[in-house]
């Protein structure tokens, strides 16, 4: 049975590149998508800045995240966070591996 | 942090009901579910038969499915499984606890 905490062949290798997998669609703008991060952080002076509502879980491991206005947040396993479209944030720390999901659309509004 | 992995208060009760929660929707039809079951499992005769796609992960806990041509899976954590409309399906068993991700949608495309 295919398992999201498997990790990728080579994501362990130094200078590997962090993974990233769509798993699903929906047609409508919509998308489900592993990451496997193994230390990775978003370089210095970069900023993910999105246009659609992203929804992330950390499956395994653990991450630190940082926002424009200076707060940062620590994600452990089951941990999830509700990134707004636009809000300016930053991979900060991952573990080795850190495995997140992440759902991106458009609008999301939670519950 | 909110957890996905936290029990809800009174779930682990002895007939207590299995625990839905909305966590996601996209207004078009998409809706991201955590499910927490504690031993629950479909009533004798009964079947899931539904007009949207569905994808599941165990987030938690292991799962055993069966399907109406009489195959059987088994899904531990981390492991996911694609469950197209109109696939009938059961759940035929559940730890306790057992924790679900589930992402419903209309028509969902893997990949």
């Amino acid at each position: 049975m295919a398992s999201l905490l498997d990790l990728p062949e080579g994501v362990t290798l130094p200078h590997a590149p962090e993974f990233f997998e769509t798993l699903l669609q929906d047609g409508k703008g919509m998308r489900v998508e592993r990451i496997v991060s193994w230390g990775h952080v978003t370089p210095e002076g970069e900023w993910y800045d999105q246009s659609a509502d992203e929804w992330v879980v950390v499956l395994e491991g653990e991450a630190r995240l940082g926002f424009g206005d200076g707060t940062e947040h620590i994600l452990g396993r089951g941990e999830h966070l509700f990134l707004p479209r636009h809000v300016r944030h930053r991979v900060l720390q991952t573990s080795r591996p850190c495995i997140w999901l992440a759902v991106h659309a458009p609008e999301l509004a939670r519950g």
